[in-house]
Parts: structure tokens; sequence; C-alpha cells
């Protein structure tokens, strides 16, 4: 508990982030405590509440990195050709998902307490996710108004997000002998007028 | 706690099964414990755990009510003509979970100890259900093999799952002016080879 001064408040803010970070990838929601997140920095817990308000506060800034790592991975599939778009983000989606399932686990397993909304930044964020893909895809959404476009894209990610949930839960593979990879891309092929089966084999 | 010997076995697993589906539904799962439930049927806690192994025992055989319950009713949203079922299908899904989203939720907040399975009948009571819809839908899906049905349906089931997973959690509404049940019929739609725009208004 000496280390009190060795870091700046920004310094030591961005420490604890990646402390926090590092037992959800390696325990999950469960293991995070302040206590833990504290010890593992070096500092008292006492520290670590003058840089966050509370555990629920730190668990939003953890899933906010979350989001923004999701972004990139994202804007970065969207750079294929239009026509490849469709598979490199379901690709880069599940690749997210499978390579760090806990991380993504806690943007949907952590609720604030009841009567708690999400900080302000929270749906601007999650919004441009939706506006990139919508973006990304509108060249194969030809003759569909932004409205479409969008309620399309919320109903590929909300689809996604299903097959993932059932998927790490162990529930999927009771009932699919297909691969959740393989389940999104018939999501999103068909939510685009695609054909049901695969033509790529 | 006198009442040990006023009930036989299993009308007094009927009374517990009761009490904690009626917890759940007034609170969640969170308000949950093998105490309350006794407390509620007026038996000691004892009782309870000569019925059921443990509370995760309890909660998996409520489950498995609900899953009954789900299965009820689109069996009967299914007897309607082959072309109307997919809406009936779906409407009869979110009225199913609108209407209890506790006890919905609890299919899916729940989960066992690491290293436990979930029971024997768990499985193929949720392969009933996914084959009752798939059979249900088998008209709409011609030309399809069996498999390329089941891949469709438990795509479909998982899309629904990720929709109302993320309108009950209030993540939908943040990004999706559309209704979560209209995204819904947008998804099963599209699935089965529909058009993006709905054409009944």
């Amino acid at each position: 508990m000496a280390r009190r001064s060795d870091h700046a408040p920004e310094e030591l803010k961005h420490l604890a982030l990646e402390a926090a970070r590092a037992i959800v990838v390696e325990e999950g929601l469960r293991g995070l405590t302040v206590r833990r997140v504290a010890e593992r920095i070096g500092y008292a817990p006492g520290t670590i509440y003058n840089l966050f308000a509370n555990l629920d506060d730190l668990i939003v800034q953890v899933n906010a990195a979350t989001l923004d790592a999701l972004a990139l991975v994202l804007v970065e599939a969207a750079r294929a050709e239009p026509a490849l778009r469709p598979e490199r983000l379901v690709d880069a989606y599940f690749d997210f998902v499978e390579s760090r399932p806990r991380l993504w686990s806690l943007l949907f397993e952590h609720r604030l307490p009841e009567g708690e909304d999400l900080p302000d930044w929270y749906r601007p964020k999650l919004a441009a996710l939706i506006s990139l893909v919508a973006e990304a895809l509108g060249p194969l959404m030809p003759d569909t108004s932004a409205a479409a476009r969008q309620a399309a894209t919320v109903t590929m990610w909300a689809g996604l997000h299903g097959i993932s949930t059932l998927a790490v839960s162990s529930k999927l593979a009771l009932v699919a002998e297909t691969e959740p990879r393989a389940l999104g891309h018939l999501l999103v092929r068909r939510m685009l007028g695609g054909p049901a089966a695969d033509a790529t084999g």
C-alpha cells in the first residue's frame, strides 16, 4: 500500500481498468471486486473509490472499452468490398466473442441496480456500432429506407447476440448440430435477402 | 412448522414449485432461496431438501415447467394454416415472454455450478420445442433438407431469444425505434425467404 503517489490519477485509472479487465478475462464477473482490483495494482481500495463511483461504474467503463474494441474490429471488417462485408462482419463478430467470451458476457451479464440508467455516453457508443454496420451493409440493401436498414441491422445484431449467448451458455449445442458461426452467416445472409443454402459450400 | 405431515411428497413438491414460481414472478432469481420457499408453504427448509437436491435442482424444475408452458402456447399457434403460422408463432413467443419476463429470464440467467450438466430430460424437452416449430414451418420451407430446416429453426429461435434478451435488459430500445415484436416478425419473415417490408402494414 506504499505506492499511493506513484501514479497520476489518469494513469492509475488506466491501471485499475486493465486490472479489472484481466480479472474478468480470468474469472468472469464473479471474481471482480474493488478490493481485488486494488490488490492487483498495489493500492488501497479507497484509492479505487477516488477514481470510480463504485464497482458498477468500474464495470461500465470496462464494458465501454470492450465496445470500443469491437468497433475497431468491425471497422476493419467493413473495409472489404461490399459483397464480402456480411461474411467478414459475422466472422469478426464471432472471432471477437470467442477470443474473449467473459469480457463479452460482461456486456450483458452486468445489470445496474434498479432505477439506475446507463451513463449518457453509452447509448451513442452502441448507436455508432449499429450505424457503422448499417452503412457498411447499405450497398447490399438498395431500395430500402434508412429506417428499414436500421431495423434490419438491429435485428442482425440481436440475432448474433442470441446465437452467441446460447452458444456461450452451452444451450445451442443441445439442439443444433451446426456451428454457431454458421448459423450467424445463415441469419445475416437471409436478412439481406440471400439464399437459405450457403453457395460457397 | 407444524404442517410437516399435512401433504404427501408429490403434493408438497408441487406446492414448493408453485411457491418458487411465485417468488420468481415477483422478484426474479435474486429473491429465490430454499428458506423463502419453505416459509411460503409453511414447512421447514429441511423438508424442501428432502424433495430437491438443492436450489439448483429446484430452479431447473421451475424452468422445466416454463418450457412446458411455452410448448403449449406454440402448439396452439401452430394449429393455424401454414401461411399464418410464422406470425402466430412469433406473437405467441412474445406474448409469453412479455407476460412473464422473470420466469422466462430464469431459463437463461440461471447457470449450474461449473462442471454440472443439465439433467438428461432437459435436452429432449428443448429439442421437442425446436422440432415442433420446424415441423409447423416445414410447408413454408419446401425443397429444404431436414438439416437445413433444423438450422433455420434454431437460428430463428436464437434470434428471437436475442431480441427478447436485449429488450428485457433495456438495451434494444437504445438503438431501435421499432418494437421488439416487429423485429421478431422481420427476422422470421426473412429467414423464410419473405420480403424485407411487411406487406400487411
